[in-house]
């Protein structure tokens, strides 16, 4: 039996969402998680700011992104508020579900004092209940009256979005004073349901940088694809999913646009591993990097593949070099036209070769996998075109979560 | 933490493969395997009987999966004797695998007294280890002497090809005398890797019929169609899939051929059912059903979506009826255009309907998902074609087997 690893806990991030110039944040505890776990949480900036998302593709995405979606619409992107439940994820509830998306809006939109459509509204948790209507109101109104800025106010906020997550996640940037002196500072939550093209997960990235509505939107798209959209953690992709990024402006900075987009891809970054991390019953994080392709599609086609094979990730979570099923994954691509010339490396180490297994030492490389941060490498020595996927191992635990979370 | 269930133990098939007029077999241990199990099995036909096949499509197919095709395209269809061992894949073995493969071939052909390219060679087991030759060649030739006909050498047999298998496979069919009373005996193995288009899976079909060679060759990919391609456990095909259908003709029976395909496919949908049964740390087979689709490849595609989703799968581990799941892994489809179209049935029990969630009696439905056998019916109300899925559930033991089994 492989020994239970002690929980990860990630080393804390420098500074939090409501720690930006221009936010506050708030979470409390408001009875829709049956725990008493904090379950409402909001985000509130000084007046509208720009905002860009991207959200879930899934044919029966949730209320709540239905109605962002047409809020970031109509206002052209922007929003003065963003607020959030979690323990239910009012998808699958009809025209009843679509009213307490918008109310959710509403009532936050009258104590922050801007137009319904100016805030933004997510929701998490189990799909297919109604939303409890007068436990939401209500912790609404007390997380108005709580929000601050500050590191506990950013604790709180993240605590409230959580579902099964084993641990909060943030992540921050600041620019030296040289640069701009910018800060961008992220939170987000995922465990479950985790998929390129988004899953149950949702991101909240905000910087002091201001920017154009059409650059925020490419911002928000690149650093989406860096990021979340390389998670490939249980071949499902959720109805709730939503990333935004906020830009509050307040700080009067001269940063070149690809600087910009590189601190919030990586801060994007940084929260997706994070939620790879914490991949249900996960001991590490996977990243899974298929190069020498004829195109970035097969690339990507094959490192799926190998992510989406309950045999590779068991043979992670056991920390077993086992290239047999790396290799023989990707073989059942039909881009592998030339299995004569696959390399395939486990942590640097060269595991199979144009081919043919190769004599490596077991015991020291299964030792080494024994890591944080694993990395399964494919070389098709088929052309240039190369594409990375992040994924959890595959654990005793993943079964514990899933077959005992409750419809 | 939900209760192991009792092994399962499938019913007695009424007769074994050696049982087929013609034939004789014999399992013998040849000491490939560790545990010391029997791993040389052979089939062995009166003289030369017409054959057909189909294989893995992985592009690391193994030697013997190689060797195999070569032989039947050579003959024409023919074969004397298949010879297999388990404990050993043969695969990414370069070179000496083929050499391997074919050695297997020439020892029983010398045994058999037949040309060597009249021998069919599978092996299963671990892949990228070379074969011990010497074990091999002394289990084949003690194998040929066990050789015989009856039912404890069905069993024998069997035995010899299991790898991770909790139990042996078999399945059988006997048609009255009104209708031709011929009949038809399969054995098979596979419980990991298991994939459409075939799988870590070995089957073997026999019939005493006669068939034209083309005739048992659409028989065969029919038969595979209709069985082991509709499997879906973990998203692995595998490099050592093999299924041959041998028609000794000792039976004189005019027999339409539907009626003898569709026995043919019974059989296999029989022994497709018992390796979705003993996915590994598997609870019970799970027919996922798509209709109301605007294709067939529609329909597959999205009850392969609902196989492969590690949240749908655990959910059935749980008896849990949790559509959500279900419902959300089907609208990752693009296939799925009218969400609102959508219902969806576990056991009968309808829990989805045009859109919406139905009021159903959750612990009802959960008592009756506690089955060998459990149905998930998606209709997306968008045309009139269908597909079928066979899937396990996923629960602890697969973890237990898949990551603690060595490379």
């Amino acid at each position: 039996m492989i020994p239970k690893r002690p929980p990860y806990v990630p080393p804390p991030s420098e500074f939090g969402i409501a720690e930006i110039a221009g936010l506050r944040a708030a979470g409390v505890a408001a009875g829709i998680k049956p725990s008493g776990a904090p379950d409402v949480a909001l985000l509130v900036a000084d007046g509208p700011v720009d905002v860009a998302g991207v959200f879930a593709t899934n044919a029966f995405s949730a209320a709540p992104v239905l109605v962002s979606r047409e809020h970031l619409v109509k206002t052209g992107g922007r929003a003065a508020a963003v607020v959030i439940n979690a323990g239910n994820a009012n998808a699958c509830t009809g025209a009843r579900g679509l009213e307490d998306a918008r109310l959710m809006a509403a009532t936050t939109a009258k104590l922050v004092g801007c137009a319904p459509e100016e805030v933004l509204v997510c929701s998490t948790g189990v799909i297919g209940l109604e939303l409890p209507r007068d436990k939401v109101v209500a912790g609404i109104e007390r997380a108005f009256a709580e929000l601050e800025a500050g590191s506990a106010a950013s604790r709180a906020f993240g605590a409230a979005i959580r579902t099964t997550d084993a641990f909060a996640k943030n992540a921050s940037f600041a620019a030296p004073e040289g640069e701009g002196g910018f800060r961008v500072a992220g939170a987000c939550k995922g465990a479950g349901m985790i998929e390129p093209n988004m899953a149950t997960m949702l991101a909240f990235v905000a910087t002091d940088m201001a920017f154009s509505s059409k650059d925020l939107g490419s911002i928000v798209r690149a650093a989406a694809d860096r990021s979340f959209n390389v998670l490939h953690v249980d071949t499902h992709a959720s109805t709730n999913d939503t990333f935004l990024v906020l830009a509050t402006g307040k700080r009067q900075a001269n940063v070149a646009l690809d600087r910009a987009e590189r601190a919030i891809s990586d801060v994007a970054r940084r929260l997706a591993w994070l939620i790879a991390r914490d991949g249900e019953g996960a001991t590490k994080v996977t990243t899974i990097r298929v190069g020498g392709a004829p195109s970035a599609g097969a690339a990507r086609e094959i490192a799926r593949r190998i992510a989406a094979s309950a045999l590779c990730r068991t043979a992670l979570f056991g920390n077993d070099p086992n290239w047999g099923r790396f290799v023989s994954a990707a073989g059942n691509s039909p881009h592998v036209s030339h299995p004569a010339r696959l390399t395939c490396a486990v942590q640097g180490v060269v595991v199979f070769e144009e081919g043919e297994p190769t004599a490596f030492d077991k015991k020291a490389l299964a030792e080494a996998m024994k890591q944080d941060d694993v990395t399964v490498a494919v070389d098709l020595g088929d052309g240039d075109a190369r594409a990375e996927v992040l994924t959890s191992d595959l654990g005793y635990e993943y079964i514990e979560i899933n077959a005992e979370y409750t419809t």
